[in-house]
């Protein structure tokens, strides 16, 4: 089925594998009249790139975006904005003990289940890579989030149960065992209006879910409080309103910004778990395309640790889906309709 | 916006207020030839509804489903199934005092900052009583899944912390404090085949995330070892595979039966963490419509806790999006097409 | 597949056979804070049923419209409109010769194939009697259109190539062989505001044909000048623009409104062709579902010509897109959006 | 809103402008293990590009299209293709003085009403260019049909209502005279199977109608008999049934291959009226940007007829939804998808 689109009015579609020239993705219904130009990109791809330090991958792209439709005279237009990453730091070779192998903890043995044939080169199209066209997307979702107040704060909370400040010997350890290390990110959105989501099956935080959920290696998602909400009374999860000055307000965030579906106008907070990166080069058991019982140690570069470049892309999924929903929520009401249409 | 379907091919609608005459479903995509009754549906619906026991509210509905369309001789045609449940037991001026207040922990707020207008009697749209619709679609997608050989275990494994077996007496202090507390469900699938869902936004897994957030009160989602693989390393996550005769397996199940959204073929496991019961008779700071602040006690007649009657939903959406899945995977591969079409 | 839907933020979905106790449709994603009630659905319903004269069946249903949710205090809340038509004069043994055969110029055949199902009694879910529910969706939609200034004028400009006025004889010299006869329906849009449509795929012109070609019988639709552009020029056929105040308006319109997928703010001019009635008593070659030569005469209680009573069916899907479009249309500028979301 | 997607299953995202780089599209939900090569698109592109006789333009691009993912070892994988075809020969200056005149007949008006801001270069979005990517993904659509014996014959029945193959003379003294001409073109689909399309909105016919609609230029649309329908009687305008051996076939085509929504397993025939160019070189009275009544005479390389070089978009985006609406239907029937999973 086509699965590589997401959203409704503003509704991205990447493409892409690993190994390929390139990767990319469209980015359609974005609003025309926003200023755009490549280098708008840079930051975010740069907080997805490896760092060249002990918690990433060797293999070091420069992941610079090219626009190649909707905008003129650096503006956007309304029209589908084409972006284009190339793909220039590729070591094919170090894949080919794959293709007759699948990989523990990756989605090899789904692909070769459901299509009959797979790109093996580096995860082909289930490759973290893929993610570089969700950030470059995001960029773009974020830069109109700014224009409505709407920030960001994304944050590492935790490596294999370690305060990120303190899980760089722990990280190392890890690698040195040929092993890797489960990672915790918690991103917090501010700024956010009240009422945006839909009751039902829209909701809010169902989109959110969804967003979150659908980056490789996410394997829980908290709102809020979260899990710890089974352990709660309703007199203590519950949020008080209070009036600060004309807007109602809940007095604390147990709930993360968002109850019945819509955003409350608190912090959105989600809270998201990331396992152990897969690729480890200590041996593994597994079985091989033939249907025989075999081993795998894997090499190659890979992170030891999925969050720290992973946290961006939790931002860019989480902006892209807030974005599509305030511009989802404009015609809600009646009088809005009018007001915009007989003005 | 129209957020009240949910599903590609195999889609629902829902439809109905709390307090209105009636609450709804339509059922599109069904396949032909199922066999259905509108005993069918008495099972789960039974399950979702009050036991009349310490957890549950006074509140009792039949939940007789009636099928308007799409069977013929006791078959399912292909066309839409309009499936029609009565309102019988509304207390409506229970909710009277409601009108120009926002309830903690509910939708209220957002409602009216969204639409400018609240069907405030019972919760309106929001109301739990909408589950019931999302439980009788959900039946349609058991009975086809159950011919497929899959098959479903749902439970509440802890209320308020407390295994549900042990928990009665915390209810039960819980509603003598005029509070509540919340709850954890456990789905488990089994018999799911492998390669079902998509590599990127369509992930299974991400499908099910969307699917159980848009259940009320649902806070967190957990699959597999979910929020647990922070703590853990590659090598303890990763589950190995060995051929069960002709079929690869995974030894262990830390992933939840699904990989790079896919299945494995494993059991699908589902942790999903209900929020306290909002509505609570203690007194509860918030404010009014009017911007004033205000106390509320809400009193009418409530559940104490979620879970109970809720694991029939988180079920029933499970269901909806695992038959989905399994029939956009069909043409998958070209060779699938082609046979289907050349035979 | 899931085909009972249309629309993506003003969405309809509707159910229903010929034969069964009712049929209906799901307004979803209505603006919160329009009047609404039952009588408002007299007007349209009445024109599509039957005037018990020369041009219509004995079939006479009095399609009165249930509203089950999606409204309080007389007011829609923005959650999704149910509304129920009863069926109530059906005479379903008419149709008991029908099992066995397919009828020439129906759905017959087709569903047969496709679904190895099918519920013969009155054309089951093919029955012109569907389009009540589109009707009903389209007064919701007009409402609306209305408070924006947009109107419909919907007339029957063909039967069988005569006036509409001067058809009443060849009418009924057509029933006297138990014959029927074709029809053309023109519906033209006046007061439509400018822009409004999107440029490739989801051109307003696009949708309408969708829309327009989903109503059965329909066989061809004409924009504007319609098939008559292939023998102009460019010279005749451009709509030559001069400004009228502060507006550009277009001095003709053969471009029937639209140009290049969007709204030139002129008279949106649509064609449409009904094929005759397709039930026709004459006796008729056929064959049976067990795979014989055959012959068929079909009585029962037809419409000798489908236009007078589709003419309103036609209205209501333009309703329907018009409708759809304007709402996707709201966040198209960056300035539109800020300016809803800041001020 | 998000406009360039098309197809539900088999879905494609075109993107790019007359002026920019370049053009292209994202073929998503192509069946896994389709033998696809660059190669593969020169038929069909090259029916498209100008022949640079009297009927075509003299821009002219390679249009040479390449795979940037979704094969590998030369088939395709199930994940998207990318297809990028470059822009080599705009002569973007003999658009600058467009930059503030709208065009009759184009979508001028339309793109500043609606964004705010346009790229006038050679049509930008609207431009014909556009319908590259619309053909490069039809070639991938019809690769597969034909493994399912579906084959097309697609012709230019008609230029300012001459025979195609007398109109030499015709074309030559518009184009002499400054001005274009209007064209038809007849689409034929041999060897589709009976039972494809949905009854109601999803008709085959509707969703061809949205495609064929969505080609700029086209205004009308009519299927089998079409227009001439309004003149018949079901006498006339019935088609037959009689067994063909084991199979029903209908004995006329005048339904053109569909009734009620269904393909037959007749020929479906779809009849396509262009409008004439609206770039001409004589002069023709409009408006600026400014809102000033002006005259405009537009030059730069445009072809005088649009049918020749858009029948193979014509069929490019019937292949489209001929492939969608087949993948489609594979889950019709539980016995389908029971024999599809238990097998």
């Amino acid at each position: 089925m086509a699965g590589s689109s997401f959203g409704t009015i503003f509704r991205i579609t990447t493409w892409g594998e690993s190994h390929g020239p390139a990767l990319g993705v469209v980015v359609d219904g974005c609003p025309a009249g926003l200023s755009l130009c490549e280098e708008d990109f840079l930051p975010m791809m740069n907080r997805r790139r490896p760092n060249g330090g002990a918690m990433s991958t060797k293999r070091n792209e420069a992941d610079a975006v090219e626009i190649l439709s909707g905008t003129f005279e650096g503006k956007t237009t309304g029209t589908p904005i084409s972006l284009l990453i190339r793909n220039t730091d590729q070591h094919s070779k170090d894949y080919g003990n794959l293709a007759s192998v699948y990989r523990p903890g990756h989605a090899d043995f789904g692909f070769s289940t459901k299509y009959g044939i797979r790109d093996y080169r580096g995860g082909g199209r289930s490759s973290g890579r893929e993610t570089a066209a969700r950030v470059a997307a995001g960029v773009i979702a974020e830069k109109i989030l700014q224009e409505l107040g709407v920030t960001f704060s994304t944050v590492v909370t935790s490596i294999g149960g370690h305060p990120f400040e303190e899980a760089g010997d722990y990280v190392a350890a890890c690698r040195a065992e040929g092993d890797s290390c489960g990672s915790e990110v918690v991103c917090t959105v501010s700024g956010m209006p009240a009422g945006i989501g839909d009751p039902v099956f829209e909701k809010l935080d169902a989109n959110l879910a969804k967003a979150i959920m659908s980056i490789g290696a996410v394997k829980a998602l908290d709102i809020g409080d979260g899990r710890d909400v089974v352990k709660m009374k309703g007199s203590e999860n519950n949020d008080a309103f209070r009036m600060n000055g004309d807007t109602p307000e809940t007095v604390t965030n147990h709930c993360g910004g968002i109850l019945g579906g819509m955003s409350t106008g608190g912090d959105i907070v989600l809270r998201v778990s990331f396992k152990p990166t897969p690729s480890i080069s200590s041996s593994q058991q597994t079985v091989s395309a033939d249907g025989e019982d075999t081993e795998i140690a894997i090499h190659g570069r890979h992170d030891p640790v999925i969050g720290p470049r992973a946290a961006v892309v939790v931002e860019a999924m989480t902006a892209i889906v807030l974005l599509d929903s305030l511009l989802l929520n404009m015609p809600a009401r009646l009088s809005s309709v009018t007001e915009f249409y007989n003005a």
